[in-house]
């Protein structure tokens, strides 16, 4: 489940999930968001239509449910409501960095770091910083866009950071991970990759039982 | 590395990890501790000599280190020694399962839950049991002892747990997860397959830069 727009980024998260890990994905897209959630308010009223989707998904015979989206909207209500488990991008994204147990820098398009992040996060973060005059995900696909999040990455790395984590899943539909790994030479943690790869891990389980 | 004796139970978990996740793997076992890690002074014995190995496996060309023991023996000392990642069993298993944010039940074959374990997974602990009766994993081999260790797992669900995380690698080694999930439907988080998982993810991502 995504909050997007363009049907090409709907399908996009499902793709890399079904192509990386090799279970098959049927995505959805929260309605009437055409720009996803950026603050409370959109958060709020996003949360009601995650539910309501994710037990329809249930009903239709999904065997586990994955809201992608760094700030996990909705995950907490809907494992409420749902008896299949649900996989949250941005605490996915969290619980893969925090098996380094090394300080990570955060990054993102937005204003903040979503309070799912920082709270399983907690004193590993090294820092967050939203790359200069990136504030959507074309951004990052001009040469100024890309050397300025290659920037952010180099000053998170210098403020201690082992692993850069995204904070957004914007960063994630670009493949900008790769970018930054061949640069850098360090992890990076994408939470489509994350929430893919314990998305799996459960779903093969369960699919043999 | 682990704390084992037999020399086919120190080569087991990494050939699962190797099978299961097709990354190469070269296991070493802790010296002089036939009887593993199973109080505190045994534990304060085998931390230097696992950091010490973990020195001379990254010397050797080693990209990445994984500690298979539930306990996560000597990480936190070996991550401030090496440059490269470092993995520990229960630290991997504690937040594998704490990706599905509900309350799960332990089992182990040793008197208590790591700290490690129970300080990741805090609040989502639904209780830790023992089998009776089982005090090592060749107990788990007969009638008796298999049917204990489901009558914990169910009494675990009993108490609220949705799945069962292992405190112990001994319970991997024999493959018991299996055995419950078939009985249970139930997701089971295994420590050997949990830090496979997320050493692996980094591990292809290392293997690309």
């Amino acid at each position: 489940m995504y909050t997007a727009n363009d049907s090409n980024v709907v399908q996009s998260h499902g793709k890399i999930i079904q192509e990386r890990f090799d279970v098959p994905v049927r995505s959805k897209c929260i309605p009437d968001q055409p720009l996803g959630i950026y603050d409370d308010e959109s958060e709020k009223a996003a949360i009601p239509k995650i539910v309501e989707m994710g037990v329809q998904l249930e009903q239709e015979g999904c065997r586990l449910l994955i809201v992608s989206c760094a700030a996990d909207p909705g995950v907490e209500a809907l494992r409420s409501r749902v008896s299949v488990p649900v996989i949250g991008g941005g605490s996915a994204a969290s619980l893969v960095a925090r098996s380094l147990g090394e300080p990570v820098g955060l990054m993102g398009i937005t204003e903040g770091v979503p309070p799912v992040m920082s709270s399983l996060l907690e004193d590993l973060v090294a820092g967050y910083i939203r790359p200069d005059g990136v504030t959507n995900t074309t951004d990052l696909l001009t040469d100024a866009g890309r050397e300025a999040a290659l920037e952010a990455a180099r000053t998170l790395v210098s403020q201690g950071a082992k692993a850069i984590v995204f904070a957004c899943t914007g960063l994630s539909t670009i493949a900008f991970a790769d970018v930054i790994r061949k640069e850098l030479h360090i992890p990076v943690i994408d939470p489509v990759d994350a929430e893919g790869l314990l998305a799996a891990n459960y779903y093969k389980q369960l699919e043999g039982i």
